[in-house]
């Protein structure tokens, strides 16, 4: 018998008094026991707040998404290991690997965004300056910077890794120690995860605990600095939304609860499209994989009146040749669910969906099970239902047998599609599958605000195509009401979750010193060499070069339009250049400009800038009319390494005419070696 | 005696069974009266759901956005009826201007923000397409969508006017109905304002409604596709946040609650600095404003121990001038608290600190009032505490006296001053007046995560900085724990909590119908007459122009580099160029291949396309050496109307070589005629 521990305070603690023992699903015998009364969970939050939380801080974005790469390649070298442990939760090899792979591909997506899209600093901004007076000598700019206390996660048993490491990942790169609580049915699988993970040695001290079991009276001591990620069921999300501590402090909880996901077959997908077949395949696979037990499962499935025959027959063919039994077995496609109690659970339910709807498919009496003992595993078959009037109906909207359970309904038209989506009353995904791009605008529009993902597949995306119960570590997670209301995941904005968003005002120079990106108005730096001759290491925000200033004759206009091919009469035709409203007559191409630009700021000879690599938001201001003359400003806005060779640094530009007007602004990118 | 009445389902409802009274702040008389047990909130409810929500829908944000525009104007003209409403509140009449004006630049911000930084279309993009496959066949992308239902408002008392419209402007703009019920002893301030909007014809049916008076049991029947929106008291928000209904159906509840808001004295600030006096009259102008009534008022002034006495000398010198009485009055630069009741408050709250703090000026038994009767009247004089040891203090941490109160307290260093600052457990502002760039970072650093905003000023802001205690609408108001949790405002991130966030994931097609932005992998229609020739309203998303090529020589490099000065090694010197880890050899200017690019793409004659101002996004890919051809591809990405003249069109561009390999991809702004 396996004796899942907890981690608390630097410590590995056994079970004691209190433990639960934990069933095989397979087999309906104990295998495991995990909890201890006497776990401090007042220390475990000190230790994340006082050791774990300071030294994550310490450390900048990209710090911390290296450490994320570095642990995710760890796990991925062990994941054997935890597919052993998982067979006995009653998953399937496949559903392992949507689990641990799943994980720790979550990981790698976060470490590699965590790289790209966040600075190596301790500071993100969140959008632009703002100017709040006339003169810019006040501005405004949004920043988020790590939460000072605990995330606090309290997971669901269908992904004991996978649910870990989908919170961990923006948890630790946002700079938030966590304490992570899986569900007591399959904790002894996310403990072997914390082990390795703990056992790398790539974690600072305090930055992950482990609490197998029950969590005590911990919550009752979060506050304003803390938050807690719940997945689960919407009664356990309930009692602990009302936990008055976390109320009084406005704690953040972020619920994701089970929803009654739909998906739609669109009018246009007729039996013998490719779009049918697609429905198909993708209800038969959220039905059976993980046995149905995915929060994002398909409940409901709503199909065009003429085709409700058609596609019960369809799949009702496919869960036919579906063999449920031992997962250790190389045949079997579907495993058992979690346990005994959730197996009741699930009937229980499907009777209370039986009582408006029709079973057409699926006899939990008769199910066949291949080389394992149906009474004492948590066997059910897949059951599909039929409700004909989902108008009348309740506990089809609102019932989730959290198995291999879903119910087809007709729909009339799309209005009526969309009001049977919404009736869901929120949810975590809907899918339609249609290769009409009206269809797919129509039910956003109509049914977008009642999800947290709408998933859209047919022929040109069915080979890429992720599966409608899939969440991915880029999209959103979560949904309004039933759902929860909650989001996780979404690339950086799931980061945000542990982080506090901050408005920031002053003078530009306050700005630059907190952002750490230069802003106009700032302090220039003008006395040095010319910032193309400094390396990375060297060049500080704000150095600046002044060019000296360069005549565009018309001779120039004329010469570059004849060259390039760019003839359009407002560098050619006085007269129907007047007629035009941007233009006084006669002007420089844009491009003519930027070229002289770079030549006035050009440091010719091989030196620490090794390319220009882009231009970002270049906006034309004032017409440079021959005779003009231009001259241009540039300073260093913000540093970000790349690799190990060179970094990126962002030039802003301004190219000013004779008047000191602003013709043109711009930014600029190069690559800058480091030495 | 007024009848504040509230407007329900469309009609005007006067007050009734239940109703309250509301007395003059000034002379304690009855005044108006409010409230009626017989509202009907459930069809008020539905009206806003059945009617105003579709009406809104049907409108596009920048339809929205110009209504807001048209509303504020039309209350601008009326302002001089709602300050003379509003002396009976104890307001001044630069008080009521931070309410009326401050309330309508509030619209005329979101009606911009909504026409410059928002589609003229129905679904918000947030963020770019995200790849989820190796072809670019499956694609993701958020999209935000109004919410379905309604937005109740629960509005504080000491800003009847701005309250309402800075919750109003976002979520109209989002699309959303409002139910506004303003605290009910300055609601008469508020009906008269909402009777402007309804009287203006400008609103939709059903978009706003009023309750003056008790919001009977309306909270009990939200649901998921409905906001609650609340300012006002902690103890306020915990009982309507604990609401069974509210917890049950995840519905939104943003709380913005009065907090411990601080000002630190810059250790660089000493006297004699313009910092300084700086500070002083920020206080000065926190504890007095308004009668000290505002959320964000300073309550904690933190000054380092050697600044101690002269910072209590100054502020006191400061409140001595300071004449108390009838707002109406002309030399009268604070009235009265809103009520006695808050004035019971007040004076109670106030005994709590001084168990802690010795009260250094402010005497409310000696106070000299003018034009009123001190007793009738709601009247407090500005009282400062000091409080010599803050590290074992705690009703000056965490007890709000609503009014003219603050307390000054020491720090030795800046540890210590973020310490103190955190000790707040939450604030909607702190702020920090300094002239170096380091403490702000400092102090940035250690106590952002605790606050919604922080505010810097120093000598060089001064002349425009707004203020510690304005939230403006391009910032975020709102902070973390003791604040409420919430935010609202800041700039389109306020439009985002009355909208849906969804994840979409599809063909490039069908996210293209969906947002309405082409996205590459899309349908190209390229069989039309050159997009250049087409106007504004003819071009179609997917409009393609390919481009013939065009080979870049040895001979065109050197003509360019001469031309335009730009001589960088990489294109001029063979050897060179190849020992830089980026280039081959010798290679085309990135401005080069634009400027070919643009003759290749261009149309020389006059036609819909006005002018190229500007340029998003340029990456280059690959480099071009002599001899290499490139082409292009202009697509047309996303149209949005400017004026009435023009809109602006967005193009994708790629340019791509003689192996058909991306060179260089951007985007292209164009300004085209719409007939």
């Amino acid at each position: 018998m396996l004796d899942v521990q907890s981690f608390a305070a630097g410590q590995w603690i056994a079970p004691g008094a209190g433990a639960r023992s934990i069933a095989s699903a397979i087999t309906g015998e104990v295998i495991a026991q995990a909890g201890n009364d006497a776990l401090d969970g007042q220390a475990m939050l000190g230790y994340a707040r006082d050791v774990g939380g300071p030294a994550l801080r310490k450390m900048t974005f990209h710090d911390r998404a290296r450490m994320l790469k570095a642990v995710a390649l760890y796990l991925m070298e062990r994941k054997q290991a935890l597919y052993d442990l998982s067979y006995d939760t009653g998953a399937t090899l496949s559903d392992h690997k949507i689990d641990v792979d799943g994980g720790i591909g979550t990981m790698l997506v976060f470490a590699s965004k965590g790289r790209r899209e966040m600075p190596d600093g301790h500071v993100y901004l969140d959008g632009g300056p703002e100017q709040l007076g006339k003169t810019g000598a006040f501005m405004g700019r949004h920043i988020c910077t790590p939460l000072q206390g605990v995330a606090v996660h309290i997971n669901a048993f269908n992904f004991p890794v996978w649910g870990m490491l989908e919170k961990l990942a923006p948890t630790l790169l946002a700079g938030v120690p966590a304490i992570v609580k899986p569900a007591t049915a399959t904790c002894y699988v996310t403990e072997a995860c914390v082990r390795m993970m703990l056992d790398s040695g790539l974690l600072p001290a305090g930055s992950v605990q482990l609490v197998s079991g029950g969590l005590g009276d911990m919550l009752d001591h979060l506050g304003c600095q803390d938050a807690v990620a719940f997945t689960g069921s919407a009664d356990t999300a309930l009692k602990l939304r009302g936990n008055p501590k976390l109320m009084e402090h406005s704690v953040r909880f972020a619920s994701e609860q089970d929803s009654l996901n739909a998906s739609v077959l669109g009018p246009d997908a007729t039996p013998g499209t490719p779009e049918f077949d697609l429905f198909v395949k993708e209800v038969h696979r959220e039905m059976t994989a993980k046995a149905g037990q995915k929060c994002t499962a398909i409940r409901r499935i709503m199909v065009p009146q003429a085709q409700v025959d058609a596609v019960i027959d369809a799949i009702s063919a496919r869960l036919g040749k579906t063999i449920i039994g031992d997962p250790r077995l190389e045949g079997t496609r579907m495993g058992a669910l979690v346990s005994n109690s959730q197996k009741h659970d699930v009937l229980e339910k499907a009777a209370l969906i039986g009582a408006e709807a029709e079973r057409v498919y699926g006899d939990p009496d008769t199910v066949q099970i291949e080389g394992a003992d149906k009474d004492a595993g948590a066997f059910v078959p897949p059951m599909l239902f039929h409700c004909a009037d989902p108008d009348a109906a309740e506990r089809v909207h609102d019932t989730e047998a959290f198995g291999p359970v879903s119910t087809v309904m007709p729909y009339r038209d799309l209005n009526h599609a969309v009001s049977l989506l919404n009736k869901g009353k929120g949810s975590l995904v809907a899918s339609v599958i249609t290769n009409d791009g009206d269809v797919a605008r129509e039910i956003t529009l109509g049914s977008a605000a009642f999800h947290g993902r709408l998933y859209f597949n047919n022929r040109a995306s069915m080979g890429e195509a992720t599966g409608h119960g899939s969440p991915l570590p880029h999209m959103v997670h979560g949904g309004p009401g039933r759902a929860g209301g909650g989001e996780e995941l979404g690339g950086i904005r799931g980061v945000m979750h542990y982080m506090q968003r901050t408005a920031i005002q002053g003078s530009p120079d306050i700005l630059t010193a907190i952002g750490q990106q230069w802003v106009p108005g700032a302090k220039e730096i003008s006395d040095q060499a010319h910032p193309f001759t400094r390396s990375f290491n060297q060049i500080e925000l704000g150095e600046t070069f002044n060019s000296p200033s360069r005549e565009v004759t018309l001779e120039d206009i004329e010469t570059f339009a004849h060259f390039t091919g760019d003839t359009f009469y407002a560098h050619m035709d006085e007269e129907a250049a007047k007629a035009n409203p941007f233009f006084p007559g006669r002007v420089a191409h844009g491009y003519l400009l930027l070229s002289f630009a770079a030549g006035l700021f050009v440091q010719p000879d091989p030196g620490p800038v090794l390319a220009n690599t882009g231009l970002d938001n270049l906006r034309f201001m004032a017409p440079v009319a021959a005779g003009d003359s231009i001259r241009v400003r540039l300073t260093v806005k913000h540093k970000t390494p790349r690799n190990e060779e060179y970094g990126e640094v962002r030039w802003h530009v301004t190219l000013y005419n004779q008047n000191d007007d602003v013709a043109a602004e711009y930014e600029l990118l190069t690559m800058n070696a480091y030495g």
